[in-house]
């Protein structure tokens, strides 16, 4: 192994690899979520017109730093990519080719090319600003493996689509009604449909600004059965993801569960063991309060003695007794 | 079978059957989705005056073809609706009547009609438009078997409408008690209860335009009491169909694993029973994923090998084991 | 039995019993509700001056009606109500007494009193109108036995104050905190903690009339703060009450299986027992529905047949096998 | 015993024992609950310029008799505070200094502070009013053992942040994105990413007051998708929190289940293992109803009988059944 692949590994391990495992990562990867906070914060502060003016020097000195730490981010990440699992039957130059049109790394070159083209063709100030702001995305390197709730949203994607589906169906019927029964009455605001689009927009999310308001009696009492429709739509979609949750919280425990009882079945718990245990909880997304309760509540019950009818361990299989 | 009724069957199957079965079924259907989209799309945007003044020959056309290809699949469903199950016991003119004043018929007729009755008698373009943005309804025909929600929404109806009965209840009195207390502050917004009814429903469906509010120190501080327990309530139905949806899952999951462990007695799943499984799962209105889930977790607990007491397969029923 | 206590039987029969036992009790109370809904729509649109002006008479003669009808009703309740079962040990005089301070009489008191009252007293239009519109409260003669999540929230009437008082608690910092910021820039609307604190109710429900807003940059961070404290406080009573909600449910569910694993112990389930698992049900507040699926889902497992270890009927007690 | 070290453990149970242990307790604890209530009534009715000036003599009375009894409270707490099981440990100065740097005592120094702190610096009337109103915050003295959803609050802070930082993200995104589509059109309100940042707050909530709305076809276009996405968000932590609940209470039950199994395993429940389950059911923070009804539904089935299979009390161990 050339002193070249064994820093390639070393970098890769550095931005890619857990960053609890050593203190070296930590600190790197804390200095580029910073990084990436202090950019948006400057970036927020920055398009106030006076401030800008005043310290335009520095926000520009700023910005160079970044893009310079950002740009070497990404060449690292795109020459180290290669020490990667999910690339190991690929050539190198396809394994980088394909790391460089992942989402991943397009959000990390959206976060510098905006700096490089700008050189080349004039970009209007607030778009430059919105690319920039943008750099926020960079966070989701740190949002690996987030949690147990990520993944129920994902599964449910379908039924949340269904759900705003059916919401975008009453949204224009209910825009339709309120142009036929107010355009007449406030032609500058349910003048066409687009218009009290908005405005049905605005009330079912409950958000009602007050901007476009109904003013005929007939108006206010079909906005009136819109608005307990839409309170009740809003509900709809907590409802089935709080259901969901709670299913797939329960099926995760009982899984453990069923983990903890075979292992349990000879009425001990071995080192081995209980790390295997802490893998899976691991794995279920589950907290490790949650492995220790399971347990705990376990031994209690019949599975932490002899079974009550013939006398040996319940269930027990190939295992023996071994010391924890 | 003459032609004539080869050609209906395949109208039926084109357009009432599974559209997953056949390419043309899924293309036809399709094309007819996209079409109702963009009718209501043009609907929306011809709204404004100067678009609309622009294009009108254009919108014209796209109408006219519209309501042709709509008038064709109405007369091909009414022509052909003869070869669905629940007409079986009836004659063909009897089947087609009963066929033409079912909802989804009337919604189709609906979205072709008033192009017709416009010829002979002047609609208010307002309300004609409306009538067209209607025919979103028509991707009701898409929406059969929808999902376990609405199937818990349809079992809760009875307790939803009972919520918004309390709802109704709380704004009546609502409205009343600020109509008494602002009436003299603001005579030309809280002049009368109907008035004071806008603002009640705006207020407890969280809503808050603020096109009117309470001025006066005890009209706002009814106000608050009313605000606080509109919050309570706006949380009532959600927290009913969480309840219910999560209770109708957890029944569905224990019927499934019943079944589950009752073609698991005898330690395997041949392709029969796994088959069956599969039906099951989707009368069940579960996902795929939730039946692999539960043979796994059934296989490895006592389900998938003999019991440990008496060393048969538990609950061993009539079946023998054989051939995955 | 004098014919006289024979009519007072049938009277309080028809008005406290079941409304479903007899069609003239079913009647009667039909037009009883009928009733209260139009003294209440009649308020609600004699507050317009115009119609109440111009149908003045029409009005009034109601009013007599609606007040002579209800008094009638309040006269004859308190007469009969001396059948009730839990006046059966208290004197005529003392069980009408105890029965006219109970809510329910007080309430249709005070649908008559102020009648009777205006024509000695000079009482303002306004809050006449507020205690007719309080008629409606009559209608909870007909909530009785209502569902299982009134049960729930009766139960979690403390955790919900408990929530409320929380949201008070926040509700006054919310203010002071605005006051301290804000007085100075908005002297008007921000000039006392009694005027912040009605922004603060406004804010935290989420309502957002707008009337009110801060304007300072401090008062606005602060206020962005609150708004997102407030989103999740709205959270949390919907939460604890699906939370209760599930557990209701499930521990009810659990019951009646219970109940029906019972019956099921000798395999069969014959006539009487049928019905007495239908009042189970009906005392659990338990839909109908969820009896038969207990039932189809027990007959099947392991309830349903021998018991696989020793032959005999599972957990079979006293009872012998009967016909169905 | 000394008689000073008698009245500091009586002072000690008055102040921070179980308010309900002695009548004493109860009503001294009471006033200290009234007076503190009366101070923040006080705070925000001094807090209206004429209401203050015309009674300002009074409201000084009641300031400094307040002060003087918080003031000889907090010296009781921190001499007695010796008494508690946490400093039994430590040396009386240490206990003593240990005590007042805990975040309970500071607000109570807090409470008083101020108001001996003006006498040497002025502090301007404003910030003053705010700290008198934080004493509000010595209620928490009150709050010991609140109750089971306060328990998952603090388990799921992690998930809670995680939900309120995707909103900030979501929050930035949105208020940068409005900056670039509305800064020209409306520079008075989006003229800055600060500025559009109040908007996205306060439309992602669902606040809405309507100060700044968008007014460009494009910005509304995206306001749209900002208002659809937020209301899912707001939706996400109630949800995540009502699976949570259900699950917490799920386990708990499942726990006293379990204890009531273990103790009924001889079929009896005598009066010092009921008092043991009590005490098992107040630390699961259940209520006591739970209890009742784990144990009428335990008896009624297997666990109240002898085994079906062998005759024996299930799953009975070292106990033998004693009178109840």
């Amino acid at each position: 192994m050339s002193n070249l692949s064994k820093l390639r590994k070393k970098s890769f391990q550095l931005l890619e690899g857990d960053i609890y495992q050593s203190l070296i990562a930590k600190h790197i990867n804390s200095l580029l979520i910073a990084l990436i906070l202090a950019n948006v914060a400057a970036v927020i502060i920055e398009s106030d017109c006076d401030i800008s003016r005043q310290y335009s020097t520095q926000f520009a000195l700023f910005e160079i730093i970044s893009v310079f730490i950002f740009s070497i981010e990404y060449l690292v990440r795109v020459w180290a990519c290669i020490e990667g699992k999910r690339f190991k039957h690929h050539s190198s130059l396809e394994a980088r080719l394909r790391y460089m049109i992942s989402p991943i790394a397009v959000i990390d070159l959206i976060a510098i090319a905006p700096f490089f083209i700008s050189f080349f063709i004039m970009i209007d100030l607030r778009y430059l600003r919105l690319l920039r702001v943008l750099r926020l995305l960079k966070l989701m390197h740190y949002f690996k493996g987030f949690n147990i709730f990520l993944t129920v949203i994902v599964k449910e994607l379908k039924n949340i689509a269904a759900a705003i589906m059916v919401m975008m169906f009453l949204i224009v019927i209910a825009a339709s009604l309120m142009y036929t029964l107010e355009s007449e009455a406030q032609p500058e605001v349910f003048g066409n449909i687009l218009h009290s689009l908005w405005w049905a927009v605005v009330t079912m999310t409950t958000v009602g600004y007050g901007d476009v308001t109904p003013v005929t009696i007939l108006g206010k009492v079909v906005a009136t059965i819109i608005m307990l429709i839409g309170v009740g739509l809003v509900a709809l979609p907590t409802a089935m993801l709080a259901a969901r949750f709670g299913e797939e919280l329960r099926e995760r425990k009982r899984n453990l569960d069923a983990e903890v009882k075979d292992v349990l079945s000879d009425g001990l718990i071995d080192g081995d063991e209980y790390r295997e245990l802490k893998e899976i909880t691991e794995k279920l997304e589950l907290r490790p309060e949650d492995l220790e309760e399971t347990i705990t509540f376990l031994k209690k019950g019949p599975y932490g003695g002899k079974c009550p009818h013939c006398g040996k361990y319940p269930l027990a299989r190939k295992k023996l007794p071994t010391k924890e």
